[in-house]
């Protein structure tokens, strides 16, 4: 076997057989095979496409490449979660806690955010004195002690998707679906659940813009997780504005526990709701929707999802007592006001409107307005300042006067602040009428029978 | 610019701009665009291809990547000659002679033989003595002196190409008509030449397998020497079996003796002569094809090419004298024999026949005997032996039977040859019938008026 055929084979639309994938993979892995020559064959793949087949086979690949979590110590059917990527989703948050409360155990390792998108991890340590790097004999015992773990992505867990991912972020390849979906499962797949939830954005702020596209990967990586042998569960949700009412790292912890103690934005609760259901289904305590959609209602009605955040913040080592005073959490210097006024005269054609609504959102721009401020990354190595932040007043459809604030901006230099808002107002268009707004859930994709 | 944008921009389908491609040839030439980047970007040209200005453009900045070779010190108008590569291709060394009898002056610089390809250097140094190696005014006062001068590529001619190509080769991204004429042709741009005269190769022999593959390659060098204002033929000829009786080396060399002498066999002379006809009407000689026709038979007939044959080699330091006798070339040690029979048993379908045709030939194949013999190079850095080579005196269309010599294999090595002579009498099929035969030549694409 050897590389230049391989490339050939697929840039003449062959699907390529198990044993060549494994030699791909564990050739670049280990450095056998040249970074130009996997270039070349990802540029044949992102023309040619792979089939659900060889895509399942990439993705078993790369997840062998290194460690596999052993969640064997673990009782009960684990059930893991994953975003394609957003503004302002915290989902994992509040839906962690509701299914660790349901007697669901949940051992998640997350990613930080990079560009526009947020990560789990970052938000974490917005909460004084936690630790998101625990070792892993802790991990497993902590999730069997309380239900409940959320961690940094251990080194080792699919090195090839992360030399494969580098690669593809430099050579213009990133934008295929089979690449996409076998990187998000190889992952999964290592990380060692026996279920998998996916929540897959779709809109101006995700990585897939249109339902179609999204679709397209949703079953792809439901097809993975058919032939991997796991249930597979993914939710298409909107992204065409951030989710909820908050954007930044901190702003996102306080609004989560908003959310645990019953006082949830309404798009954001569905969501999550949403998806706390079908991960209930995918553990297996009922098969009967309506009685999930219950049971996550009465975690949190009941306020013991919102005790399970507490035990798991306390657990990891951080401060639950900034959970009941979520005032406590440390504060950005300043806070920059955005009025209706402001997004009306962003556009010399709205300049003089009185009123309007907000028609349409530029979401990735609202995820780089967080970042301007100081919230994310531009490069892996950048440092974030957790404090900073957007808090939303209005949402699409809502009507807006020249003096009703919209939004809020929390920084720390004012610099930063001006450009950021600069951007913000520029981020949405005005109409005079109602515009037709998104649905919060499209629709699932499942091999749950 | 960045590279990833030019990536995304070809993988996306549009076409590149002068200094998108300027930018792309100079940074990979100097080592600021890593491999890596350079792969994607020759993937995505393999599926998205160049137009015709861009084809151009790539080839002017790989021609404008190194030296360009100064002419102008030559009196006339230079004509370059190239051959897309073949086997027992000798007609560099039989043109050469004859347009130099005429008062073109030639000078040419020539590559080695790769693969299955024979190249023009190996087989000037199976002349005693003879140096293709020569300071370059050396080169061209020879040229001024006698009219003819072909020595290797020196170092520096085009090293974008060089670079280039290599990783082209490693990366199944060389089969693309904008890659192949772009590569030849920067090379010809760089050499000098006032004109250039393509003899593109079709069939089972030549790297353009199709008639229509041939003549969009032919096209396609058309257009670049027209956008660079090069007077441009691009001649198609026949390498469905190799040309002429002879290949390899030494057996090349003495073939081309025999033709200068007018003893050519007649496949070869048809292509030879057209080639050199063509070369006279580049030169502006003469605008008369027939009258062309008529200087090149009278080259030969009167001897005059080949005194210019035994000027040329004196002037280059190989020994005049072997023109003379050819018995005194160096030689292999031992002769093999292939008969009728050997190729009627070699397949069990012709095995009780006792008489054929000769109906195709793996032309490829014989090159692979050549270079099995010794007489070839697996890679660029093989060491060739250039006393080896095959006699063909069967070719295709010749009845043969069973006690015909059909060919005669030279070798230094006894299991060298035995598979050699496995391999070539399975590289013809055979037929009852007599086969139809394909052109010598097949056709002419010109910018000339």
């Amino acid at each position: 076997m050897n590389t230049y055929d391989l490339i050939m084979k697929k840039r003449n639309g062959y699907p390529l057989e198990k044993e060549e994938i494994i030699y791909l993979v564990n050739g670049f892995t280990n450095g056998d095979i040249p970074d130009y020559q996997m270039a070349a064959f990802l540029m044949a793949v992102y023309f040619q496409g792979m089939n659900d087949e060889e895509t399942t086979l990439l993705t078993i690949a790369m997840a062998d490449s290194g460690d596999r979590l052993d969640l064997s110590g673990i009782k009960g059917i684990k059930v893991d979660k994953h975003s394609t990527g957003g503004v302002g989703d915290k989902t994992s948050l509040i839906v962690g806690p509701i299914l660790a409360s349901l007697g669901v155990p949940i051992a998640k390792m997350s990613g930080r955010g990079l560009g526009h998108t947020g990560g789990t991890i970052d938000k974490l340590e917005g909460i004084p004195g936690f630790r998101t790097t625990i070792p892993e004999e802790d991990f497993i015992t902590q999730v069997n002690d309380i239900g409940l773990s959320i961690i940094g992505q251990t080194a080792n867990l699919a090195p090839a998707d992360k030399k494969i991912y580098a690669l593809r972020d430099v050579t213009a390849t990133v934008d295929n679906v089979s690449l996409i979906a076998s990187s998000i499962m190889s992952k999964k797949l290592a990380a060692g659940a026996d279920a998998i939830v996916l929540d897959v954005k779709v809109g101006t702020g995700a990585f897939m813009k249109t339902l179609e596209d999204a679709r397209k990967l949703a079953e792809t990586m439901v097809a993975i997780g058919s032939l991997a042998g796991k249930t597979t569960i993914a939710v298409i949700t909107d992204m065409n504005e951030p989710l909820g009412n908050m954007v930044g790292n901190i702003s996102e912890v306080q609004e989560a526990i908003s959310c645990l103690r019953g006082e949830g934005e309404k798009r954001l609760m569905e969501v999550s709701e949403t998806l706390a259901g079908y991960m209930v289904l995918a553990a297996g305590i009922t098969s009967d929707p309506k009685e999930a959609k219950h049971m996550v209602d009465d975690a949190i009605t009941s306020g013991k999802a919102f005790e399970k955040m507490k035990e798991f913040v306390s657990a990891q080592g951080g401060d639950a007592e900034v959970l009941e005073h979520p005032e406590l959490f440390p504060k950005a210097k300043y806070v920059c006001t955005i009025t209706g006024k402001d997004l009306l005269h962003a556009r010399n054609q709205t300049a003089n409107w009185r009123e309007a609504y907000l028609e349409s959102c530029d979401n990735q721009e609202i995820g780089m307005v967080s970042l301007i401020l100081g919230g994310g990354r531009q490069t892996k190595d950048s440092v974030i300042d957790l404090t900073v932040g957007i808090h939303l007043y209005k949402h699409l459809g809502d009507r807006i006067l020249e003096d009703d604030k919209v939004a809020e901006l929390y920084g720390n230099d004012d610099k930063k602040i001006d450009e950021a808002r600069r951007r913000f107002v520029y981020a949405y268009t005005l109409s005079q009428e109602p515009p037709a707004l998104s649905p919060v859930v499209y629709e699932v994709i499942t091999n749950k029978k």
